[in-house]
């Protein structure tokens, strides 16, 4: 019996449906699962014709593949990966390859690497991305790991990934955890990309007083010009939902959302890197907060707040909503590029910033226009520090900026909640401002901690201590951290 | 030779101040310094005449001190307290005590406390708050560790520390790592209050026009009302300072500030706790964004914005930013707040709230005036969820409420950078919000992930799925996160 091409450990959603992808596309897979019942199922319903086997142990899974075995983890990342990998290793022999395709945390990645590749075997940790629907059809595929695995694996990961204008959405990102650190970054820029749809239509609804309609009609339109995007596309589908009875779903949905995965990660590293990620961290607080839900009830009827009353030109407004979503989403991105840079320092990774951009253009969940003006930004000059400082979204934040503060202006006027839009201007206007109020805060903290500073008329490097009270001594702070 | 009520390690400034502090108070003191000129300098400038003993090793300063021995480390977080502890602990007998007074991250004071108990010393992990001058004069304390400890250190502790209305700044916060768990918030919303005086100058300085002495004056009016604090007294007399050429000192240093401290930490602890603390994240971030000097001015010249040109009274504006300041500072305290109530769940610390206000209420840099309103809000409600939900503290924003949002919008409007006000008046919005757009969210994740959603018509714990598109699985996720 032939053996099959790559074996998959673990068969719920996204499992299933990259098997069903490899297998259409001309692969064969073993598969196992640990509830050994979901094998079967899966054998006997969806991969019923297809070259799919189905495996009862991990001796029988790696029994059943071709040399070198490629054997892809979709398990719930942390302990569960670290299990398999050790239950693995002494059934592997040297140069069969263990794959991570869970949205494991990326230090964990880097030292699983090193540990797999300890044992003479190689590792690769992939992020994937698009979801159900997009593990099936097409997901964007972000591997990183040992450098000789990836030969191996290419011919499989490119032919289902998706493909933009016949590129596939999957390439080589880096060495050990660079995959999924790309992985979780994306992630983190999902959360915001969610974010600002959610304050947009949060915006049409409590001051604009639309109708689901009337905003499937906006999603729509958005979804034809420079927002073009998965996820404007199906918020579109969303909002002109309707169950048998007529209802509209989303307004039965419960306003509480989840977090604690990547995007918390993805903040965390922010605050590692030093770099200021503040749409993507108001985005993961703005879940924290939906999810306090019997707390937020019970706030709304103490705290009182403006009547948002609108009386303008709404349509006018909504291209002002649309202005500043659009602003935001350069925002996000620009601050996510920044952690990029950052990580790719202090890690030694040697990012393809516009190649990653093209791994998101298809595929993913946040998959757009959008991001094949990042790569054009990126191939105009692949040092780039900040997009803001490309001249296409230059002149695009430039064009959305007067629309951008109207919205925030109102929002704060009128007692509508825009954390996401609001901090992303805040950090606009602190970046392009030359002089920040920071001479302050470094007066402070000499003040109260002898911490010193340097001064704009002297060299950078150079400390001053001043005694402001004439009380303190000369003693210069090196061991407390105010 | 009668032998010393203490010892202590490290002298730099901190460590220095408070060794006079002690001998100030009555107690003898042994030193200790790794580089040991820095004993011999001390001892013969500022210890000269004081019950102070420099000793040239561990075995001597261990030597020199009163059973049972109290070792107290001011050394540089991290590394070197691990080491001092190891060496240490053969020098020392069963019922020492050890105790870190440094800036540590409390995950390692956990770790070291349950370290030192198991050779049969007790731990003490101790946040000293109050800079150079504070050690000195009396800092606020918060020790934390192993109970057994606190009676042999309290009188010492509680003789060293500022006082309010007689009342000490020092008592005991809890097991392991509470003390600096409790530091650690405190330095978190240290950053939160020097970033909105920072904000609250900018704007007076750049949008209104102001000078220096026009600012002392104000910050001067302020600490006489319901602001007075520390902080809006050094920075009324920051703004006063002059330098022997008679320059403002303020306008020559550079505005670039360090981070990576505890403010980060406190900030990464709000994301693993899921507390949205965005107030005092942004003011990290803030100190990000000032370290990109370079960057700034580069982008200053490439990115243009409106010109902040006021117009208005500039009297009544003033009253405005006031406002501003003195909401956003209510947040930045209930969101610190939020975050202790959901560490003490976690690590299983009974916090007395009301008593941390206390400790913070002299001796520290975020002490004020304010603290105790907070004592007393938690004296009228010792569970309280937040706050916001205070009588004291809900009149107080609704009275500042107006002026807040006169402040924000006119900021977005005029692209002054304010991102620790507008942050704080977007969670306002969104806590008092009974309906945020998270069911839109969810029902995006539902869409592309099959992550599900509750309903707002049935039951908590309750899940659904919808088929949005008619064409997935009915697989629901159980591994993947999006």
């Amino acid at each position: 019996m032939k053996k099959a091409d790559i074996g998959l450990i673990g068969l719920a959603v996204m499992g299933e449906n990259l098997v069903m992808n490899m297998a259409d596309k001309g692969f064969s897979v073993a598969v196992y699962n640990r509830t050994t019942e979901r094998v079967t199922h899966f054998i006997e319903t969806r991969a019923k014709g297809m070259a799919i086997t189905g495996t009862y142990s991990l001796e029988e899974l790696v029994e059943a593949l071709e040399k070198p075995r490629k054997v892809m983890l979709m398990v719930k990342a942390g302990k569960p990966v670290d299990d398999f990998i050790d239950r693995l290793i002494p059934l592997l022999d040297p140069g069969d390859i263990i794959i991570d395709g869970g949205n494991s945390h990326f230090p964990d990645t880097i030292r699983r690497a090193a540990y797999v590749e300890s044992h003479g075997l190689l590792y690769i940790g992939t992020g994937v991305s698009g979801g159900e629907e997009g593990a099936l059809k097409g997901p964007s595929i972000m591997p990183g790991g040992s450098p000789a695995a990836w030969p191996s694996v290419k011919p499989i990961f490119q032919a289902i990934a998706a493909k933009t204008d016949g590129v596939p959405c999957c390439d080589w990102v880096g060495s050990d955890g660079a995959g999924h650190f790309v992985k979780m970054t994306h992630n983190g820029i999902e959360y915001g990309d969610m974010q600002i749809i959610c304050e947009a239509y949060q915006i049409m609804k409590t001051y604009l007083g639309m109708t689901n309609e009337e905003m499937f009609e906006v999603f729509d339109e958005w979804n034809r010009g420079s927002l073009e995007s998965y996820l404007i596309e199906i918020t579109r589908d969303i909002l002109g939902y309707r169950d048998e009875d007529g209802n509209a779903v989303v307004d039965l949905i419960l306003d509480t959302a989840g977090q604690k995965g990547t995007g918390k990660w993805t903040s965390v590293a922010a605050l590692d890197e030093g770099i200021p990620l503040t749409l993507i961290n108001e985005a993961v607080f703005a879940r924290c907060l939906s999810a306090i839900k019997e707390e937020r009830v019970a706030a709304s009827s103490i705290l009182s707040g403006p009547a948002p009353v609108f009386d303008g030109d709404r349509a006018a407004f909504v291209r002002d909503i649309r202005d500043a979503l659009y602003a935001s989403k350069i925002i996000s991105y620009a601050q996510g590029y920044a952690l990029l840079r950052a990580a790719a320092e202090t890690y030694g990774w040697s990012l393809d910033y516009g190649g990653i951009a093209l791994l998101w253009r298809g595929g993913c969940i946040i998959r757009s226009v959008f991001l094949g003006k990042i790569k054009e930004a990126f191939d105009r000059e692949p040092e780039l520090a900040n997009l803001l400082l490309d001249p296409f979204f230059q002149t695009e934040i430039d064009a959305s900026q007067a629309g951008w503060r109207r919205v925030v202006a109102a929002c704060a006027t009128h007692g509508i909640p825009a954390p996401a839009f609001t901090s992303a201007l805040s950090y606009f206007d602190g970046y392009r401002s030359a002089r920040l109020p920071a001479n302050l805060l470094q007066a402070q903290r000499d003040y109260f901690g002898a911490h010193t500073y340097e001064r704009v008329d002297r060299e950078r490097g150079e400390f001053f201590h001043t005694n402001w009270t004439g009380r303190g001594g000369d003693t210069v702070s090196n061991t407390y951290n105010a």
